[in-house]
């Protein structure tokens, strides 16, 4: 345990952020990719296109972002990202018959995916000096792209455009981060915390009692 | 009137273009978001769906120019474009059924977006030293890429491809602009007015009397 | 004959790529502008929407790799990529009665394009100081994205994620080329021959003997 622990905090510091984020962060892009596989399979895709749509969805939102703010994307860098997407393939090759009945983990491992890559969107975009409300868009579009981007690569219509209100939850999230942060004082590490706990929750609320935004009445 | 007339200067001062023309190119980019809510409405989505669709018609085509050409994307930079598609959104939820009386009006918004956009993005070419011909190109991408990038986001083949011929006209205005620019000499905004004329004058040619560009036949 | 030689010899020199690269990339361009605009004339697109079209298959998959590496896409430097492109359309509306004679021809133009814009996007990434495993990973967009960017344009399911395995010619040409550059000390030009031989030979064999990738069996 100790040198898995010593290979993330060496990981953690080639990032600069801390060793439990980087754990966090892998289990959010397995979460993606998982999620991406799935549905390739749903489609009869072959290994490779479940391997290209599980690390689209994964990596996505993120590769949108850094394309924006004109970096180059996070999954060129280290290795690791890739290898976590090849992982969540093998892993539903393997646990096929046992998904469903791994749903609420996944569900539970999507969130902290989709909450924390929205804190990051938002980090990184402040720290190249976007201002607050860019790095809010940011963030949304770190934690919600990936599933627009899996949704256009098999042909469907955006699933977040119709049903899945978790754009509005990296809204949500990213206004307390920033709140925390700027106007609260808090540390960064603090803000995430709370910043996820609130997206999480409005999620989990929005699944429980069915919530969802207003739909848009056609013309007539 | 005063007022307002001044803030738009001072927001022309800061993008070096007189404030008429930012009234047009925001005219524009309502226009757009309209647009693009109004087809996400008739496919059910949310708010947030058609805020995104909405946006991703107005400031798509310009975005794709800005990733291809290495720039950060323009409404990264200032907050006045969001806020416009933002009040597409309302426009289109508040005034639902009078929106189809008020089509003329769209319409005639939509040409100044697509013109404008059009001339906006071989402006920003040229300024960075891009040839002449892929300045143009650049232009009809900002002028019709986001009616693109609306269609696959809601998942139909784009319209462009197959009936509207606007790119065709951004294309006659954009050899327009450059050799009123290149070879008549002529000062950019007057350039500008008439290659906004020219293409303009096709799209209602081409509506009026159902001009289209031939279809390519299909093997037998 | 010697004017052209002497044409794509000044063309190669600006590349610092041989002459006969140059003509291959051309054959290859042209075959991916052939392909997307037949594609088109099938989903009776006009005449504007199969230049789009053709010219996103056959540029597509370079443009992307540009853009993440962050380079300005190589057919916004050179008019030669956007010409061929318009030839390619022209021979679709000429020759169509001609083209399903013609196929054996274009598969052949195609195997040249994907294999060798695979090697240029690997060496293009060596260049930039990539690691192996992503400048790998660049070269299977190169070769493989402009298919699925086209399959996107006409709102298809992208062939690649079901049937056609050139994806993974790509990886198996670009480990070659790799170990031929980096282990054997082969020069590039030989390294490329056989990584595009091997990346050929894999797609002939493929499609002979019907080979696929194993399908994602869908949950129960």
């Amino acid at each position: 345990m100790e040198i898995i622990r010593q290979f993330f905090q060496h990981m953690g510091d080639l990032l600069s952020i801390p060793w439990t984020f980087v754990i966090l962060e892998l289990i959010g892009t397995l979460a993606g990719a998982v999620s991406g596989a799935r549905l390739s399979a749903a489609k009869n895709f072959d290994l490779f296109g479940a391997f290209i749509v599980g690390t689209a969805t994964a990596v996505g939102g993120g590769t949108t972002r850094d394309l924006l703010i004109g970096k180059t994307p996070f999954w060129l860098e280290d290795s690791i990202y890739l290898m976590t997407c090849l992982f969540g393939l093998v892993w539903v090759i393997v646990f096929r018959k046992w998904l469903v009945r791994q749903n609420n983990t996944w569900f539970l491992f999507d969130c902290i995916g989709f909450s924390l890559f929205n804190v990051i969107g938002i980090e990184k975009a402040l720290g190249l000096g976007f201002p607050t409300w860019a790095a809010i868009c940011l963030g949304v579009i770190t934690g919600a792209g990936g599933g627009v981007l899996r949704d256009i690569l098999i042909n469907e219509v955006p699933l977040i455009f119709r049903k899945e209100i978790y754009a509005t939850c990296c809204l949500a999230g990213g206004i307390v981060y920033i709140i925390c942060l700027h106007y609260l004082d808090w540390r960064p590490e603090g803000s995430a915390v709370l910043s996820c706990t609130v997206a999480i929750a409005i999620r989990l609320l929005a699944v429980k009692y069915s919530w969802g935004l207003p739909t848009l009445k056609a013309e007539e």
